[in-house]
């Protein structure tokens, strides 16, 4: 690949971040990297293989000359400025909710549809981070079984909601262990010792009960796999765990699998990890996920209540997968 | 009720201490109340309506006189000591798994099957904490719809584990937020900021891959419910949560029911509180249930992958309802 000139847009947040370091760390062919904030970032500088780089302010003009732009700046923001980054003939992929849905944008996990990404017409859209581990993990058996449903229930980690719900966890589980009450700004109720089954914490539920979170997982997952028929249903809750998101998931095939079927199955799958021995106490946990590449499976079994189904637990973590490297793996395909 | 002489087995432990305060809580007839715990407790003293009294050393003859035991010490005690109280005439009403899945043995939720009391032939059985709370709320739908399969995800607190467990999930807690390697002894990997798929944390999986815990929640589910066509499958996992289970629960009824008809009819129904105004973030949560009688339920919703299904989230203290309290309702109920 000839090297690219890199725009990173939301620079200085956790994926941001997050970004910059899978750049450098698969030493994606940068010709030169020029990274983009909100006005309460100007000033700042960010280190990219040891060189010292502005934060420049986003603006339409950015992407002049840009042949690649990884954006991680929020839906709002997303919606404004990547129109503007394509018509330069800059190609997006946006890492929030803004385009994931439009029929006109790919919505890609390269292990999964790697494919999609030749019909971009500008823009890519980045999945929803629990949605991108589950289907890393779920295309294989569909392939071999055809998936008719899925029941998710998600134990989702803290950095999920950025910087400073990372800092609240750590200030309200200091202030309960030494018996003060717990401060929140950023979730409505305190998340430290705690399951909130809101996410995002900020978001109105929709009018059928769902919240958002469930919902991307819902209509993401169908549309990454390229099959409507796949019926998906999810409860999507917030743990106090820093990083590294744990999913419960129930899925029930057309054809039967054993359960050392699908471990076989998954074993030679991209980008998957199987953990499954029980007679070691081995099964995947969220902090042995945490910079890591892949997504790990294990607790795979065949479910008693189903003639066809199995009950797994997938983990990742959620701001390298389920975000950075999943966008930036994008890039290399381009 | 005429006044009872009461015994406490395990009355050391988390939830012996709770099963004191609830038989004072809730005025139990007590004409006399003896304390039992193992050799480790010897010379301990513990506080009941203001008296102190001292804990005796457990053996076949503690139980001459006593008309009702609550035993929280454990299966093999259990296994040990409750056919000789009960050869005494006394009633054990035994909160470990020894016997619950006995034949001989009602267990039992009094919302659910208080019928089966009578058949009792001296012993008792007190439900699996995440079953009891499950069932509470499943029975006035399965009355209404006929439940025909249950998928159902936990997030359970550290307190069923034991003193030890919360000590260790303190300590790690501390460590980690100082950054010290957290130590393990109660669980097999820290507990702190983590969340294991492995319940209880001391016992082998079953050949099929399902550990202790989901089998109780399969089995016991069934036997309480009075109902062996009732398929369920389980994922229990452990939460840095210090008390109250929290469960992420996939309903599918025979006949459909919307949102509105479920939430009216558990409204109704006895030990139940509805917690589900999503306009308010109002939804059950596991530290508003701590201290709690109720079983909290909400973010009730149609599964949109299934045409007769319900989604739901339900709390309770795994403590009380979940132990020490549905014991004494079962005590009450003699």
């Amino acid at each position: 690949m000839t090297p690219k000139v890199v725009a990173v847009a939301g620079a200085t947040g956790l994926v941001g971040r997050q970004m910059m370091q899978v750049l450098e760390e698969r030493n994606f062919p940068v010709k030169s990297l020029k990274l983009l904030a909100s006005e309460r970032s100007k000033g700042k500088t960010l280190t990219f293989k040891g060189e010292t780089i502005p934060v420049e302010v986003l603006s339409e003009d950015s992407f002049k000359g840009v042949d690649v732009a990884l954006f991680s700046a929020g839906g709002g923001t997303s919606k404004k400025y990547s129109p503007c980054a394509a018509k330069d003939g800059c190609v997006v992929v946006d890492n929030s909710s803004a385009w994931r849905m439009d029929p006109n944008v790919p919505l890609v996990v390269p292990e999964v549809n790697a494919h999609d990404i030749a019909k971009h017409q500008g823009i890519i859209a980045n999945p929803n981070c629990s949605t991108i581990q589950m289907v890393v993990v779920l295309k294989p058996l569909h392939d071999a079984a055809k998936i008719k449903r899925v029941v998710v229930s998600t134990y989702q980690a803290v950095s999920g909601a950025g910087i400073k719900a990372l800092d609240e966890l750590k200030a309200q589980t200091l202030a309960i262990l030494e018996g003060r009450e717990p401060e929140c700004s950023v979730f409505p109720y305190p998340i430290a010792f705690n399951c909130l089954p809101q996410i995002p914490q900020s978001d109105a539920f929709a009018d059928n009960g769902y919240s958002t979170e469930e919902l991307k997982m819902v209509n993401e997952t169908k549309k990454i796999m390229g099959d409507d028929s796949i019926r998906v249903t999810a409860t999507t809750v917030r743990v106090p765990v820093f990083s590294g998101h744990s999913e419960s998931v129930n899925v029930e095939t057309e054809k039967k699998l054993t359960a050392q079927q699908a471990r076989e199955i998954l074993s030679k799958a991209e980008g998957v990890v199987v953990q499954d021995d029980l007679s070691k106490q081995l099964y995947p946990l969220a902090p042995n996920a945490v910079g890591k590449s892949e997504t790990f499976v294990g607790r795979i079994r065949e479910d008693v209540s189903h003639p066809s189904a199995l009950d797994m637990w997938i983990v990742s973590d959620n701001l390298l997968k389920g975000a950075a490297l999943n966008a930036v793996q994008i890039a290399e395909r381009l």
